[in-house]
């Protein structure tokens, strides 16, 4: 493809996207074809010749959107959001045309500068303390995603602990005791922790621990629920090395209370200390919510992902650590061909020791593109705004609180529901019948619902009941949406339950 | 930014992108700024208001070029090359604009069916055994970058193992005997292979041995060698896990003698081998080079990168294993919020459990563009083109015979190249002064070349004396470039040894 027939294909390409985009609300949110839908329509081997953009590019529309499920749709409100919009997405542009895998500074300057600059305006954005700021010890750097930074940051939690404990040894006998000592390592989480957490400790190799959180307590982790289970954990032998605590968990957008926690990382300093913020973290643009991080300089590490409620298109997950140190121990290994004099004199950032991958994208752009294009102003509005559509949504929720019941939110856009079995009755949890039943017409309505196709909803257990999530935030969220989604929902519960 | 200053502005960004490609060979090969230029240029906070695209346009001219290495310009040699293309670049702006976590079938199946599709398509292309092949228990799937593959293989062999050698065993006496296993295992590479190898052992939490090569083979990783170096380990009590063999390594482009690592892997069938292919197996397109493949269906995975050599940008790592139940042994933790009915009915893939990170790119739509634009016999014609340009390069190499000598290659296209300290002088590798002289003449030279800033190039050390590796592979490489690139060598290596 030459430069001419880049052109051309570039503007039809620019059009197409801008028709997706436009007609977006006119198509079902979810794709409506079978699992093995696609190999059949096509050829099982590559062609041998080449082919003309002309032959490519009607295969998108024919092949690959219609088994898309449109995450920029109105009516999309599953799981978390992720978000795109055209500055981003001119931003990747720019990163595959200068593309690098940019692993040290030497290898692409501007990737591993501009990469500095855009984290700490990100960080001064979310009023995170400033020893995430890259002037200090610590820093910034993206990550492709909230638990790829899971990982680094147990990886590195766990490299700290076996530094400290195996301390002043050496050799054969160094390794004997590094073995026993990895061998009773322990990750936590509170049990609303995001699954890459649980994931994070498989990879890293050592054993696991959730926290149980109550009900009571809003399902949030609390300083005297983490302080008895490191307690327990010690008490058994094991070694606590690293907690993953949450700002908005994927359940129902929980808070742990990070003020209580903070006291207990004073009485275990060496016990690392994880804000996986992946989507709620998004909501500290706003000054309204900035007093949530008021004790993050405590812990020793924040994440936050830009492609979940900021507009910018996966991946751009922001992870900043206190001690950039911590993460280099860990991970740094360089080989003959990686040195330079850049490296050398300790001048540069050299990224790749603060990933686990070798390789890296220019994504700095496009997070530039996306300040620069909404200003902070545009993505304040942006949360303000689908921030709202939750609270709208949860106060047609409550006028029916003959049908329904809030479970948990609205918080952060996201409000988590249940169906009541019958008109008006109001249950008891206590009640195990009763709740089995909740569950039942819950889960139909739910199903129905998704089957309809005009909205996308998931569901998910809170405190062993199911409950249907409705969050409805990407950049395409809609008044009107919101309240089709509600109508919906009244239409399919009414059905199950019966309107008597 | 509406769908009309879109348009607008991504017209404009198409042609910044083509006048960036076309003047490439007018500007200098690297970046010629010092560490820390850019900073001062910006401003330490995001800007508070939006700002249009034609306010940030211009910088990218002013601030981000300047800063970048060309990896597209003809005069790039160094490292090894790390391609994009026009249809990549479509594939990008696809990905973006169809953005989704994708991490799991539901959440976009096309996003994972057309990666079935084309890393079948992939596997056939490059004549790999049908057991990587996703109709069998094998399957390839779309990775960051060859060193997260290596990553991820290392975990899933490591489980294996611990799995293996504590079946039967339940609760407690089960982790003491789990951390026992861990504190013995020891992956294992030639020392000839990527750091990668090495990080990926710290990351999983392992020990590592680095098998010694010898001259006499080549650096190539031997049967003999594979088989003394397990025997010594587990003659220690050690036990090894996984072994990564190389088809092309970093410094010198060595093949490994897979035929006798085949017959190693008979007598330890549990310990898991990986083939790293990030560069060199890009070759395997071209007939002539696929006799390399046939012992691959005997190893676990192979992985091979087509953001390397295949025109496609960064990131696109291809990641072949024999048996995807090993992947997802290791990595599938399944919550409720990701539970979904097509899951349950094991219709489908979800290739979050064959990685590290939960979320993932539509990075298939670009290689399928790529390989569609190119067809395969474009990609042959790219790689014989450029293997054509290493021997160009060798044999003008051996044309000066007083100045140089060919350490490694030509291979794949690289050459790896010495400096002889004084014309027509024959050294002698025993004589550790004259060794000393090669090592300065050629650091020399080297380093002259790269302040010139016209060509790029890389050292590396070889069998403990440093040499140059020119590898001249990227879309843009020409006989010109390479004849003038040995001009500047010559002279700059005249300078450095006298021409008496």
């Amino acid at each position: 493809m030459n430069a001419d027939e880049f052109r051309k294909a570039a503007h039809a390409a620019v059009e197409e996207i801008i028709h997706y985009n436009e007609t977006l609300p006119t198509v079902p949110v979810t794709a409506q074809i079978p699992p093995g839908y696609l190999s059949p329509h096509l050829p099982s081997t590559a062609p041998q010749h080449p082919q003309p953009w002309s032959t490519i590019q009607p295969d998108i529309a024919t092949h690959i959107i219609p088994g898309l499920t449109h995450w920029q749709h109105p009516g999309f409100m599953s799981w978390f959001p992720a978000t795109t919009s055209y500055p981003s997405l001119l931003g990747e542009m720019y990163s595959a045309a200068f593309t690098a895998p940019a692993f040290n500074w030497l290898c692409s300057p501007a990737c591993t500068e501009l990469e500095t600059v855009v984290m700490d305006w990100v960080c001064r954005m979310l009023a995170l303390p400033d020893v995430f700021l890259s002037g200090g010890e610590g820093g910034g750097v993206i990550q492709g995603s909230a638990s790829e930074a899971i990982v680094t940051c147990m990886v590195a939690a766990r490299e700290r602990m076996v530094v400290k404990e195996c301390k002043g040894l050496e050799g054969e006998e160094r390794e004997k005791k590094v073995a026993e000592v990895k061998g009773r390592l322990v990750a936590l989480g509170g049990d609303q922790v995001h699954s890459a957490t649980p994931k994070g400790a498989m990879i890293a190799g050592t054993r696991y621990h959730a926290i149980t959180t109550r009900r009571e307590d809003g399902f949030r982790l609390t300083g005297k629920g983490l302080r008895e289970a490191l307690k327990e954990i010690e008490g058994k032998g094991l070694l606590p090395y690293y907690v993953t605590t949450t700002m908005g968990s994927t359940g129902i957008c929980a808070v742990d209370v990070f003020e209580e926690i903070a006291e207990v990382k004073k009485e275990w300093p060496d016990v690392w200390i994880h804000v996986d913020a992946a989507y709620a973290g998004a909501a500290l643009v706003c000054e309204e919510y900035q007093h949530h991080a008021k004790f993050f300089g405590e812990f020793d590490s924040f994440d936050m992902n830009m492609h979940k409620w900021l507009l910018v298109n996966f991946d751009a997950s922001c992870l900043f650590v206190r001690k950039r140190q911590d993460l280099i121990s860990a991970m740094s290994i360089t080989p003959s061909y990686l040195l330079n004099p850049s490296h050398i004199s300790g001048l540069v950032t050299d990224y790749r020791d603060w990933q686990i991958p070798l390789g890296r994208r220019f994504r700095a752009l496009k997070i530039w593109f996306v300040l620069r294009s909404y200003g902070v102003s545009g993505l304040q509005k942006h949360i303000r705004h689908t921030v709202g559509l939750g609270e709208l949504f949860a106060g047609l929720v409550r006028e029916r609180s003959d049908l329904f019941r809030i479970v948990a939110g609205p918080a952060f856009a996201l409000t988590v529901i249940q169906v009541l079995p019958k008109k008006g009755e109001k249950g008891n949890d206590g009640d195990e019948a009763w709740v089995q039943e909740v569950n039942r017409v819950t889960k139909e309505a739910y199903e129905a619902v998704n089957r309809g196709g005009e909205i996308f909803l998931t569901s998910g257990v809170v405190g062993g009941q199911l409950a249907i999530r409705v969050v409805s935030a990407n950049a395409n969220a809609e008044e009107k949406w919101v309240k089709k989604a509600f109508e919906i929902l009244v239409k399919e519960a009414e059905k199950v339950v019966g309107t008597s």
